[in-house]
């Protein structure tokens, strides 16, 4: 069955963080949609500095979230920052754990996560400067390349996107998860 | 009598959240002094893009805590998220709280303030991004421009500096604080 997937992010998300996922679900014959608060086109960070911008296909305003069997939220310093107090993005967030879709979030990604009041009690990893805030959340983190809890995949750097889309693949292939919330 | 600051700051920093402050320290003529897990200088972020650079007079490794007055953590998204995984840092900021030393943090500036484990029970304010993060490490979070709780002064963003700066000089006038933590 092909598949449609959701990228949530907005300006200042780690470029390879968004690509290779991407990438990743393109080859499995999956359709990919890059959601965001912004229209047009939203710039990513590569590494140290602003990178290159990229098409937003829909807007969370034109987007719903019944439509799509997984969601992907990438790193970046200053795009979870953002995303996290977004009352439409965590509305969004929230609709893919109520269903038990499979969601996989790396490096700062987490962080929106927190917002939407969906990490207590589930196994997670992340960029290790927001350990703190993941456990302080009720979150069960381990420092692992990736981090598997019924359908929620979480890896820590870009150093782990080869393991995290494996991961994310298998999980978006098995579909929904029962008593994922 | 002349009082010596501590400005812990590294590349990322908000300009003006560093600058602001350090002008309104040195002109009650006391000493001010930028310090960094880097040496050499460190580079600002002014609102949407890399700024200048700043030189560091002490790193982290060369500095004292117990010969400072008071400590001052700007924020800007970057800067706070490296210092808060920087165990020296930690160790520095710290030494302010055990000794009743005035604090002021702004912005994403309490983020390092969450991983020195110095927040439960104070009243504070930050960005509203990381809002959730200080409540869940037990902070009690108020939505005014500045908060001053028994020498730790916060403020949400540089549209509140000119409060900021005016308690934050208060609060060092007032020096040691007994019962801070």
């Amino acid at each position: 069955m092909k598949k449609r997937i959701a990228i949530l992010a907005t300006n200042g998300f780690e470029e390879i963080e968004l690509t290779s996922p991407k990438e990743a679900l393109e080859k499995e014959g999956w359709q990919t949609e890059i959601i965001s608060p912004e229209s047009g086109s939203i710039k990513a960070w590569a590494s140290t500095d602003w990178g290159r911008s990229y098409p937003v296909d829909k807007t969370l305003e034109e987007a719903i979230a019944s439509e799509y069997n997984a969601l992907v939220l990438p790193g970046g310093v200053i795009n979870p920052d953002r995303l996290r107090t977004n009352e439409k993005a965590l509305q969004f967030v929230k609709h893919f754990f109520e269903e038990g879709k499979p969601v996989a979030a790396i490096c700062h990604g987490p962080q929106t996560l927190i917002n939407a009041e969906v990490v207590e009690g589930r196994k997670m990893t992340s960029y290790p400067s927001i350990k703190k805030d993941l456990m302080n959340a009720g979150a069960d983190w381990y420092d692992k390349e990736v981090v598997v809890d019924k359908g929620l995949v979480t890896s820590r750097t870009p150093d782990d996107l080869s393991s995290f889309n494996k991961k994310m693949v298998e999980e978006i292939k098995e579909g929904k998860h029962e008593h994922a919330l």
